[in-house]
């Protein structure tokens, strides 16, 4: 599918809708089924022992499935997170970004799913993975 | 099982190890099974339409059943969540504290399941359901 | 709520939308918010060791879910399962029944959450958890 | 990773572990990080409408990620499921094999995580995805 937002468009859309992730996500890539989004990795989402927190990993899932989700639609719907499965595998480094790629694997009427992984930048193995459930209100 | 912490123990123990959580949460009831913790809702918590933000609720269910493994195990030991399945459901109302009631159902050698149903302080219908895996190290 | 089927009406109901599970399930109590099911376990539902298969589990959970979201509704409707979260917390006994007590959490216009305890008949741990989500045609 | 089994020793392995998979699986491909796994469909596996049920399609994501984790582990030791979640996204065709395609994301000490992806042979959309944990006995 061709998608209906570039990364910048794309951007400016997210800074409508979640103000508060500006500071901290930056879109690599974005397609119509795949998209790549960093975390900037700052103090604030960091745990003792320099690894960064679940709750920056679960934020970080939910909005590169928000995005694996509107990109194929364009900006008229709205869409909320109805369920997540998230396993936590490897402790992330503190020192480096995280990187998501997410897959939409379902764009339905009404749900979208869509596969996340993360990985500290430039390491091999991913630190966690998600699946994410989207519910897409009608109006679309 | 008679749990190793008083509330008052537990909170001070939370301090030392995820000190970020102070400010935002408090133990409202604890035993060797079920806990009840408070998330005490502010500015920072909210999204655009005066609802609680997913990461806050996802924080919210880690720490009960991160509370919920430990009160029966003790101070010794170390835990990291390895899976969360979570469900929203309703939309949290701004103006209100979460409540989070955790039930540990299984305390194995090497894992803890624990359930969490997330409600809007007041409010009869859950807002979200969250259950989470805690890996547990042998050094216990 | 009221429930829309007697525990009888909804086996009837079952038999004809899913012909194969008269032999294994009963219904032992239902109403417009929770079910107990059990499953009659026989020689086909074990595993080597003499402990019921995953996949019997699964279908009881599944069954479970089913009922209690087709309860309220009445028999207009089908269903769906789109999603389902397990943890398999014990081993289960080969000589005893499995009962599953579902709790329907959210019944909305397009999906009701439920969750699902699954026991060893007259063993007080359960063996196994689940959250299912069915959707709902809106046909409705 | 070099797998400790060619596909026919899995198979044979299999048929200890599960004698009752032999009829139903056949291994496709298999090395030490992925493996893809047919189930052959027949009418016992069917829901009314010509369906493949959906009891059927967790007992394929579960051996599949049973063999992606024991193909680097090798015989010598057991493992349980302790987790899934799983979504449905699609409805298979009744008259197709199903194919699913696991990789294996973590490989610890005690714990292993897979994604499997399932197919109706021949079709390119995913008619369901799942995520496994399997805890591996210390005796390893």
């Amino acid at each position: 599918m061709e998608p209906k937002f570039t990364a910048s468009e794309m951007m400016e859309f997210l800074d409508q809708v979640f103000p508060q992730v500006r500071d901290d996500f930056a879109i690599d890539h974005l397609d119509g089924e795949t998209v790549t989004m960093r975390m900037k990795i700052d103090e604030r989402h960091l745990r003792p022992g320099g690894t960064v927190s679940g709750p920056s990993m679960f934020a970080l899932a939910d909005v590169a499935a928000y995005v694996a989700t509107m990109a194929p639609i364009g900006p008229e719907a709205l869409a909320v997170t109805t369920n997540i499965s998230m396993d936590f595998m490897r402790k992330p480094e503190g020192g480096r970004d995280l990187i998501a790629r997410g897959t939409l694997l379902k764009l339905g009427k009404a749900l979208s799913v869509t596969d996340v992984l993360i990985y500290s930048d430039g390491v091999e193995k991913p630190v966690a993975r998600a699946t994410l459930t989207y519910s897409i209100p009608p109006a679309r």
